[in-house]
């Protein structure tokens, strides 16, 4: 049986899962993976803090575990750019193979780790990175090798999610749902990076990336939050046959990588269409398989921890495994010349002529309407919103018309757009 | 880069996709999978027929294949049982590696395939065995290694749910939906095996040894087709909040395996309600991460294909790789005591007290009804359908109770009885 003794850095809730799916997979564990996985040593922040774990097994010294003999692997599971990345590259230079779930670092710095994990000859897991317990990088790394990537779509963020979730079931507002969310675990004290789309995008540039084969950039994917959504725009998606999902799209097209997180209203009948609450899941489309659609908890303790456990399988049985990503491929995030329909709320004075003026600047840049109508806002003292439903619209046109409506003086609020995917 | 020289066994609709996909891969494939994948000749049953590939390339003689010095791996895509069976264990004596994607052999005799593979030190991949295009068997085995899982529940067979998508969104009856399946080259002439349950139950024996890492047995499977469902049956499940879909499900239980295929009354918020016409999908939950959903195609030239072609590039990559499977470790297959609730239809001549009676023997039987109604068929000269539904009942109680009904002689035919899924 090989051994493989494992060095944490951090303790926290995804830390703690793997010990107990260590302590539970016993045996059956060592069996199916040939393996004996054991825990050494974890780098934590404060040794004086109660855990399960005994005080002996806990060092405030990163080199206890980057640099350590007794350690055969690193598993970086504090999150945050740094210490993460400097104590990545330290474990690699130290000849130890790397199993991580940090998104964020993995965004920003993906291309100077794998260069280190090549020059190193150890390899690096990041299955955890991306939709925690959906076995997806996996997936489409080895099970669609054969395939021809040609279109993601996915619900990266579990926050977002959840949050338009309870709006829709519930008819909550946003900040009651961000509340729920934050009552439940599952959103940070400052929720900002899973509500304005990093979060998501981070997954982007690592799910694209291994899914393209090339090298992509966070900084330069679009991103729209889900602050601006009101139980107006839910209540009307929903009589329309949508529902609001925090989605995240990348395309391969022959000039680069169109990137992009937003809300978009989902058709009912599209198989993001049931993915609620807290929920991952991503559809991929290709020339051989069509489509196929992984559906999951992508976050938590256990299951994020079950990713890392898989990860620190797979290298156990073969060193040499990799995800085929090459860095040194890099295509350009670009933005496609595409036509999407489009939602619109108004926010507008109540006055005559309203949909007139709209209609006519919207058809101006060639957008058509397929459904337009004035709601009063409930003891609204004469404002209310203007919605309005367009046939396929360029996105640049799209924003043309916003900008000569916004510069009209018609509005009493900002206006909202948001894509409907088909 | 390595070099992988196949023998392909058959060149039917799978063997072709998968020359279609490697001609299409070519270099980027070669990069990504780090080997030099060629095809170098197929077994086939008549050289004179017309096919895109040159005949010196063909061969009636399976020695050309499974022993022959320049193949380096055996594709087995022939189907079937024999000879399908000797030329796999020709070829691991003859020290070749195996992918198959025949889940009729693996099912009727995988455990001497796994042992010959075992004996020999050269592994068979079988992902497209299961569920084609959808990377199933290897997301459980490898992305899921840290789960225990403890139910499967899948839509396994295509033909069967296209049949029934047919009849619920067309209204077709079962004959005509079978001939439109037929049509679509989604049935064979004579699709018994689809709509009896055979195929699917293939499938589960496969899935279930892989989830549960043990081994199981096709014949002790129990099996409901769906040839007795109607279109009425359709229609009330449609008013109930139900679509009837043919189901697979396996539990692990302490005294063994609960193997069952079964057409079902699936929730439209159930994650398996979605998923119409000919595509698969399987549910999968497990303590660690809760509910994960598989879905795409379930057959077809290049989905099935790009499984194969998985199986080449992971096994060229790792030849020691291998699904944790051990067929000496055998569960029996077992029937859980569990309770479902149940939808009752029972054909009956039109007369007073009808419910009444039957209601009678239910109640006796401890079975509680939610919901009786009496249905005349359309110029049914007085007969029609009594449609029950049940609280959650013991399966042993519903089968006596309706014996005890059909004894009543207030039957005008066959009664059914479907489970509904929770």
């Amino acid at each position: 049986l090989k051994r493989c003794r494992l060095g944490l850095l951090g303790l926290g809730t995804v830390g703690t899962g793997l010990l107990r799916l260590l302590d539970r997979g016993g045996e059956g564990l060592c069996e199916r993976t040939g393996a004996r996985i054991e825990f050494v040593r974890a780098l934590v922040r404060d040794t004086g803090k109660p855990r399960a774990v005994e005080a002996s097994k806990l060092t405030l010294e990163p080199a206890d575990i980057v640099e350590s003999s007794d350690v055969d692997m690193v598993v970086e599971v504090m999150g945050g750019i740094e210490p993460a990345r400097s104590l990545i590259l330290r474990a690699l230079a130290a000849g130890k193979p790397v199993v991580t779930a940090n998104k964020a670092v993995l965004a920003a710095h993906g291309a100077e780790i794998l260069a280190a994990s090549q020059a190193a000859g150890k390899p690096v897991g990041f299955e955890a990175s991306v939709c925690g317990g959906i076995p997806l990088l996996r997936a489409i790394a080895t099970g669609l090798v054969a395939e021809e990537v040609e279109e993601l779509v996915g619900i990266l963020n579990g926050t977002s999610n959840f949050v338009l979730t309870r709006m829709y079931q519930d008819g909550l507002d946003l900040g009651a749902a961000v509340g729920m969310a934050q009552e439940r675990g599952l959103a940070e004290a400052d929720p900002t990076l899973d509500l304005d789309g990093s979060d998501a995008a981070h997954k982007l540039v690592i799910l694209a990336e291994v899914a393209f084969h090339t090298a992509a950039r966070f900084d330069q994917i679009e991103r729209e939050g889900i602050a601006g959504i009101t139980p107006t725009d839910v209540k009307v998606a929903d009589e329309f046959g949508y529902v609001i999902k925090p989605v995240a799209v990348a395309r391969k097209l022959p000039e680069g990588l169109d990137l992009r997180v937003h809300p978009a209203l989902v058709p009912f009948t599209h198989a993001l269409g049931p993915v609620s609450d807290e929920y991952n899941a991503v559809l991929v489309r290709g020339h051989a398989t069509g489509e196929t659609l992984f559906y999951g908890r992508g976050a938590g303790s256990l299951p994020t921890a079950a990713a890392v456990l898989s990860d620190i399988v797979e290298l156990v049985r073969h060193p040499d495994w990799r995800i085929p990503w090459d860095p040194a491929k890099s295509r350009p995030v670009v933005r496609a010349p595409g036509k999407s329909r489009y939602y619109l709320r108004l926010p507008v004075l109540d006055r005559p002529g309203l949909i007139g003026k709209a209609g006519t600047i919207l058809g101006e840049h060639d957008i058509s309407i397929t459904h337009a109508e004035a709601r009063l806002a409930e003891g609204g003292e004469g404002t209310g919103n203007l919605m309005v439903l367009t046939h396929a619209a360029e996105e640049e046109a799209v924003e043309r018309a916003l900008g000569e409506i916004v510069g009209s003086a018609i509005l009493a609020g900002d206006p909202l757009s948001l894509r409907i995917l088909e």
